[in-house]
């Protein structure tokens, strides 16, 4: 087994899976060199720092005034590299012949375009940018297939699936030899609360994760389970299985990552300690497994116990919602997670209470006309009137 | 993905493995034909009844005058069988041209001389006898890699590891990527007893077996974790990985069946009820997965709970010694396997106590001169010299 220098380009550097993702190239410089940068103009001495370890050939950031202040650090660095603002320069990155790798590590829309135009090039893709398969999952998976492009997860449910499942991908028979698809979940700082608690539930409680630290959103996401409902709706597409064939199972310790049940009853699963890094790694070595010193090693036997039990779809509506969502493979999806975003900010704002926020996405997806595959314009669009009927709602 | 219809010849027929193998096959005639069948001859009359319901072209029993028995009953039945004798009929189903699986699910050292036969046809082995890899693993590994044969193997954990690597078996990549073995193991039914409780343990409170319904030696060996040092050695030998490398993991539900930590710090690891259906129907039709009636479903949120601790050497020395052997990879397994199955069968009769076992061991294993590389003579002789000095030191 002969291991070549892999090229990788990573939209959304600075952010924690790109600081993470390039902690990991750090660590491997014999296995990867780093082609591509791009960060938004929040942390412009970060990425200038990285530029200056990495030595990248292409960076991107916003806007032009963002160019130059990254031109001028190179200019002082005496460092060659080719600065491209905006969507221009995230498609130059994902469709530089040179580097084989995109890494999607940036959050929101902004990963859609390039991580299609990387599919289109061939590339294989590590992708940890959500919004991507929840809004444009159907036409991810037919570039896929047309572009024979690999799109390796980098979420950790989800790389657990990838790994669990791999002998049946690679054979291509995912359809006939899976029966389902077992994403687990920690339940949330609220798996254990009452309704009637939840109801009052502060900005504080929500945002206590138990095993993850993440950003805002994606923490008030876990605890309502809108995060898990997105993932159903990723996994659909990334396995391209039916919404059916996919549960949830609560599982407090955030140990088993995600397993799947094979059509002969035998479970297979991944587990590992509840760290971004192990999925990173194994995506950017797929399909070879290299030694980390990085990731922290699980003991089963130091953890003890494992617990599992059913979600509470009464508590937890949201799921309920997106397990709709991704049964009809319509713009449903995209409107939910649109809608979302911006219901949860408000919550994180004080504006609604917890259990406000399933009540404002029902309202919305009841306002919504589904489209049948959606193009990408018709889910720019739907996304747009998504934000806008959530803020209505919300005022109304 | 075609399916083609399979011939497979089973050794051990009417045994516990056998019966379940040919259970499978009944649900699945389309894909599985019955070719050879052997077994012993305490239980002739449900050889009959397997011969008249599946239609084997090959039989082999013990001796002559089992032959008559079933050459008696084909002929009334009107049934087109050969009957052959002995060791050469096991050959003939071993070597046999039209078949293209043996399932090895005959207990002991009768496995292994049909076992390496079949392997030198170049045959898939989907290995049920532990004796085969324990005294003869080496032997095992060089014919299979000499003659492109595969091994399945049909114990529950080791079906749980193989199900685990295969993305690194199969591309040949298992020193460079596996990191550790975890075999788990139930603890048995002493896994809370002290160790002066365990002096004094009657031959029925080793025989509750917490999960798995087995044979009366394979439960004592469970007992004294025997089982799970054995297993060891078995898994040493059918991965090729150095003993260091496997990890012994109590788990008391026996859910998790095993898992396999890799260079990443990632571990994969295989789940299911505790029953040989699984592993028995994952080996019949590997490389594929086919739709199981026969296999009860696992479903972790009613399980609520899995348990893992490390094993205690200080009870349990059974393992120290497995493994010890295990690290040698010389003549020594053989010895202790042999010798174990006299000293077992003494304290199934009441002759010693169960913290001799271990004891008895020692002092076999303190007596043997290792053999490097043993033959398959030097093994067979090895074994007699075991069972002959077990029965020595515990008359002495």
């Amino acid at each position: 087994m002969h291991l070549s220098l892999k090229q990788i380009s990573i939209i959304g550097s600075t952010g924690s899976i790109g600081t993470q993702t390039l902690d990991i190239a750090r660590a491997h410089t014999d296995l990867i060199q780093v082609r591509g940068l791009a960060a938004g103009k929040n942390n412009l001495p970060l990425l200038c720092q990285q530029i200056k370890e990495f030595r990248p050939a292409l960076v991107s950031v916003p806007d032009d005034q963002s160019c130059e202040v990254v031109r001028d650090f190179a200019r002082k660095e005496k460092l060659t590299v080719e600065v491209i603002p905006g969507m221009e320069g995230l498609l130059a990155l994902a469709e530089d012949s040179e580097s084989q790798m995109l890494v999607t590590a940036v959050v929101g829309f902004l990963g859609v375009k390039p991580t299609l135009a990387a599919i289109k090039k061939g590339k294989t893709i590590a992708l940890a940018n959500k919004e991507t398969m929840v809004a444009a999952g159907h036409l991810v998976v037919e570039l896929a297939a047309k572009y024979k492009a690999t799109i390796v997860p980098v979420d950790s449910e989800h790389s657990a699936i990838f790994q669990s499942l791999l002998p049946s991908y690679e054979k291509n028979a995912l359809e006939k030899e899976v029966c389902k698809l077992l994403l687990t979940g920690s339940g949330g700082p609220f798996r254990t609360w009452s309704k009637e608690q939840m109801e009052v539930a502060t900005i504080s409680d929500a945002l206590k994760h138990p095993n993850w630290s993440m950003g805002a959103k994606i923490t008030i996401d876990s605890a309502s389970l809108m995060n898990k409902g997105l993932e159903i709706i990723e996994a659909r597409w990334l396995f391209n299985l039916p919404a059916e064939k996919i549960e949830v199972v609560i599982h407090p310790q955030s140990i088993l990552h995600s397993a799947v049940e094979f059509v002969d009853g035998s479970i297979v699963g991944q587990m590992g300690l509840p760290d971004m890094r192990l999925p990173i790694h194994y995506a950017l070595f797929y399909p070879n497994r290299i030694h980390s010193e990085r990731v922290p090693r699980l003991s089963l036997a130091q953890i003890r116990q494992l617990n599992f039990e059913e979600p509470d779809l009464e508590r937890f509506p949201c799921l309920t919602l997106a397990r709709e969502a991704a049964a009809c493979d319509d713009s449903k999806a995209c409107v939910l997670n649109g809608a979302n975003e911006i219901v949860v900010d408000s919550f994180l704002k004080g504006e609604i209470k917890f259990l406000d926020i399933p009540r404002n996405l029902e309202r919305v997806l009841s306002e919504h006309k589904p489209i049948k595959t959606p193009s990408l314009e018709d889910i720019l669009e739907c996304d747009q009137w998504a934000r806008q009927c959530a803020r209505l709602v919300m005022t109304a």
